[in-house]
């Protein structure tokens, strides 16, 4: 584990990756009984994660003063890949694939928490569950509480997990009144 | 944070309290909607417990070769309040309230991870929601992976939490061929 990472963790409460790992995995197949379609999970988990993205946010704002206002996306990849990621997932991360003018990239897990000890039936998987999609919902999220709104959508391939993020628009109109950042 | 606990999350993989605990809050609101009776919700939550728990007895178990059989629910106890959970919650707890000869006792958590960043309505308390209970369930599952049958409930007191737990009996009968622990 690299001193950036283990900095990040001193900063936040530290748990077990397995306890949350086996609990996500009892939350999904928790919900794959109640949806009939594969693809119905995959949008919850998304949303879900959207909720917890702008908690994250709010979270990640007050314990990194330090850390500069983004202005494009190469510095929202950079702030994703060296501070947030690790300080929450406790992995590191790297962001390449930049296509459309540095409008989409792509984020990826060197190991993914989620899926360590889990497998996940490739009949779901093509059936349309993407099982990580809790991550991509969260950065979703948590840009959208800074004002940038993006799409993300997670994939998973053996140990690495791919977050491919389009950068959409900055939502001036939804800041509220007397807040500059 | 003292020092066994630092050595104890040490050898698991670490991750962010805060995230976990946000995810479930995601999961268990998802339930709260699926059952109408949050009495319901609290036995999902148990039975999901137990079947983490009986998965983190195997990663306790090869992670903590030097951790000695135990032989009494006093030994028990002290292996699930210095190293079981510590290793996966990432808090201290201690046992008290020993009654029925040692066969109940009271395992407080100096704080919880689960209830840090939510609040759990108080008519839900009322109606039967034990939000804990999967930590419970997890040391229900976690002993029968061990043969000791037990009997635990979690109640949420502020920033504490209790685990009351029971002993029944030495589950000699499911001891699989060749195995002697």
């Amino acid at each position: 584990m690299s001193k950036a990472i283990k900095q990040n963790l001193a900063e936040s409460k530290k748990m077990s990756a397995e306890l949350f790992c086996l609990t996500y995995g009892a939350m999904v197949t928790e919900m794959l009984k109640d949806y009939e379609d594969p693809k119905d999970v995959t949008v919850q988990l998304d949303k879900m994660g959207f909720n917890m993205g702008t908690r994250l946010a709010d979270d990640f704002l007050a314990k990194n003063a330090n850390v500069p206002r983004c202005v494009d996306t190469r510095q929202i990849a950079d702030v994703l890949c060296r501070n947030a990621i690790p300080c929450y997932l406790g992995v590191s991360a790297t962001a390449s694939a930049w296509t459309s003018g540095d409008r989409e990239f792509t984020i990826t897990l060197e190991s993914n928490p989620l899926t360590e000890l889990v497998q996940v039936p490739p009949n779901l998987v093509s059936a349309g569950l993407s099982y990580s999609q809790v991550i991509a919902g969260a950065i979703r999220g948590a840009l959208e509480a800074v004002h940038f709104k993006v799409y993300a959508s997670a994939t998973d391939s053996g140990a690495n997990t791919d977050i491919r993020i389009r950068f959409d628009q900055v939502l001036k109109d939804s800041l509220p009144a007397g807040e500059d950042d």
